[in-house]
């Protein structure tokens, strides 16, 4: 035998021992190693990453969880926690090598308990998030955390990342919607802080910690979720403007009128409506054409008043000269048609072509500028691009994505991605932003994040790493 | 010499060497080493906690404390950070060894920026909380971190211990109203993280874990803070009910009828009233007497409504039995003495000879069997005790506080509070609650915190501690 041969050898004979080690601990048909049986675990929706595994393993419950990293430590086998696999920089996704263990928590996906006067909802890691929507709706509760995968991502998932999404504005990031955590360390000791509090200021934030964490300091196994009223009114509007100058025009009278009352507030370029308009079954809701357009939404727990408000709003905003037009939603289908031309952009993008994405945020007053900038910058390198940039106006944050000239080669224009990136992140960088406002780093940014982040911030994260995963098994390669 | 008399000697040099060092990096009319100049910095407002120390020094920039932190690393010297010196654990006083060195950040108490757009305010840490909601009215927003110590605490004390106060319910505790954070390591490395951003995912949220770790992590130096619009009508009720559950019941109704209106909840007990009644220049506010009292008040973007919609909620309170009578505020003068009633109550107690305190919080389900086991365990461990359950119910955090039996020998009564803390918070722990909701843990709760906290929680906290303050100089003996 050559030693090639005897060394392919000796890792089968590992991995079988691995491998019946893990059927012991979640049973055998919860272990997944065939090749066809794992595909749809080892690469994501974009297709930008794909991945290899030992296995895919689907535990049935956090002590197994616990005993699993007990022995992947023991045997330094490392694990990549999976949730919907929706995730949008490869952080769920297996590195190449084949020797890691994808760990699914599809199966862990009960309800443990709501509720109703502590407005908390108990959930394990691996319910689908429009399922936890819908669990707080039965009992007359809003969970506001939505975006676009919520029909697929697991909460674990969208805690792991700290995902952000429409509602971010008026309801935070993941990470403010939770009170208490559940996690398994790497070590396999069990972390539970279960807590329905909303004041407990009993040392360190460890809750926080893990959120946002990307599945590299412990695996969440549950959570402890806030509910919010539901609330009886809402109105909506579709505004066009001038320009992103406006629209924050728009934003601050917007605050200063309504407050707490404004849920959403996203921008939405006139190319990206044009590609919706284009490649959908989407109506246009102005008569006039604008350069720039924002899709307003204000909620209330009164069912009165909301669209006086509304209306005056935007009588005082066209009297500032800040909107060119607007139109208020009058009925659930026109509001639907409203949202379409948001929900819609995303997905548009892949009917022009290529599309380098970038998901930054800026401080708020910056976005103006940051967008002309970066409107020069994209087109001076690259002429014909078209600067797609839409997105959560209210929160800083925008997916300042660029679509290919048109009739360029496809491939050829995502050759040159990296290169985009660095003219955009630079910019935000200059504005003191970030390269990454809600999809995470994953394996997509991760060489990028030391160029960026402030030195010393890199060092204490390193160190924490180190402190909570000192064999360096869970997820590898991601974030740090 | 006797070994004795060498070795304070040898101390003394030692010190003269340190006093001269800190002097050269600060100045040395900010090094303050005389006993009667150090008084004010060594004990609190309670006068629970007295300690000593080498000296007092007041750096002027975080690049002094980074020079301070390098040379007490190198040296093993440990330093106590302190604010407002308002503390109510005794985490901002040295303990009695008399070789710390107490780091006051109070020259530290610049304004670096504000920010409209961003709706954000740069602060360093010494600024007095009352200035920061001062310097925030001055460009029309809110701060909205209120309580009752704002007219001398700073805000890197507040961000420290992560505290709550009367407006937690709507805007969120201390590290809910932060977006960027300054800090120094024990080893004085200068983290700068003083983003503005609201949507920010690039690694582990460091922030966190620096507020509310009272010190022992690193020393904040500056924040970003998060402003608010001002709201432009306040409606405020007091409420004459029957119980806790009562309340609780009235909570519901309130979080479904006014929602995110909802800005104070606070639960008054009759005795409490009693107390503020017989003590201050407060008057009745109610014809009739009842068990408890609410002080609710709802706040608005919009003028128009609030009024009305208080009253619709009140009268369907009485509807449904919940309450038993109420009070709206009709003048500012009305409001004041609504609110006098709640801020005097812990100074009430004062008047009443010794009071045992607790700061806890339970879900908030569980406040009204908590409160009735508290009474019925108290009363029966010590007849003639009378508990002053009051607070911030809608947020589960009940300052469950014990007054002395009248006419019982207060240090009698005060050499029971380790006794009447094990039984409350016994029954705390029994409901998943917190024994510190708000005030942190300090020297008061450390020894108690291993006997309530998760242990493996327990384990990663101090292997946080000791990946980032190996040297332990970094208020020692303070949490962990």
């Amino acid at each position: 035998m050559s030693s090639d041969v005897e060394s392919a050898v000796g890792v089968n004979a590992a991995s079988r021992e691995i491998l019946d080690r893990l059927e012991a601990i979640c049973g055998a048909k919860h272990v997944i190693a065939d090749v066809p049986g794992m595909e749809g675990f080892l690469r994501e929706p974009r297709d930008r990453f794909h991945g290899k595994a030992l296995c895919v393993v689907q535990p049935g419950s956090t002590r197994e969880i616990a005993e699993l990293l007990k022995f992947c430590q023991e045997t330094a086998t490392s694990v990549v926690p999976q949730g919907g696999n929706t995730g949008l920089v490869g952080g769920q996704v297996p590195l190449g090598s084949g020797d890691q263990i994808v760990l699914s928590l599809g199966r862990m996906s009960a309800l443990r308990e709501i509720d109703l006067s502590s407005n908390t909802m108990t959930v394990d890691a691996g319910m689908i998030l429009s399922r936890v929507q819908e669990e707080a709706a039965r009992v007359g509760r809003l969970f506001p955390l939505s975006l676009a995968a919520e029909g697929s991502c697991t909460i674990g998932g969208n805690l792991a990342t700290n995902a952000g999404g429409t509602n971010v504005l008026a309801y935070g990031n993941a990470r403010d919607l939770v009170l208490g955590l559940e996690a398994v360390l790497a070590d396999g000791r069990i972390l539970s802080d279960l807590s329905k509090l909303k004041k407990n200021n009993t040392g360190y934030d460890l809750k926080n910690l893990f959120i946002g964490s990307e599945g590299t300091l412990g695996i969440i196994t549950a959570a402890v979720l806030k509910l919010y009223p539901r609330p009886r009114a809402i109105e909506t509007a579709f505004i066009g403007l001038a320009s992103p100058r406006a629209a924050l025009a728009l934003l601050d009278l917007a605050r200063d009128m309504a407050g707490g009352e404004i849920t959403t507030f996203e921008l939405i370029p006139r190319i990206g409506l044009d590609f919706v308009l284009l490649h959908f079954d989407a109506r246009e809701v102005l008569s006039s054409k604008h350069p720039w357009y924002v899709l307003l939404e204000l909620s209330s727990q009164s069912r009165q008043g909301l669209a006086a408000r509304l209306l005056a709003l935007l009588e005082a905003a066209n009297e500032k000269h800040i909107i060119e037009n607007a139109a208020v939603a009058a009925s659930l289908d026109q509001r639907e048609n409203f949202w379409k031309l948001r929900e819609l952009l995303p997905d548009a993008q892949r009917h022009e072509g290529g599309s380098i994405k970038h998901d930054v945020s800026v401080p708020i007053t910056d976005i103006p500028a940051f967008l002309e900038e970066a409107a020069r910058a994209v087109t001076s390198a690259m002429p014909g691009a078209r600067l797609v940039a839409f997105g959560h106006l209210g929160d800083g944050n925008i997916h300042c994505n660029v679509s290919q000239p048109i009739g360029a080669d496809t491939q050829a224009f995502l050759d040159r991605w990296d290169e985009i990136n660095a003219i955009v992140h630079g910019l935000v960088v200059a504005r003191k932003g970030s390269i990454s406002a809600e999809h995470g780093i994953g394996q997509l940014k991760r060489d990028l994040l030391p160029k960026v982040k402030d030195k010393v911030a890199m060092e204490v994260m390193r160190a924490i790493k180190q402190t909570l995963d000192p064999k360096n098994i869970l997820n590898p390669g991601k974030v740090l």
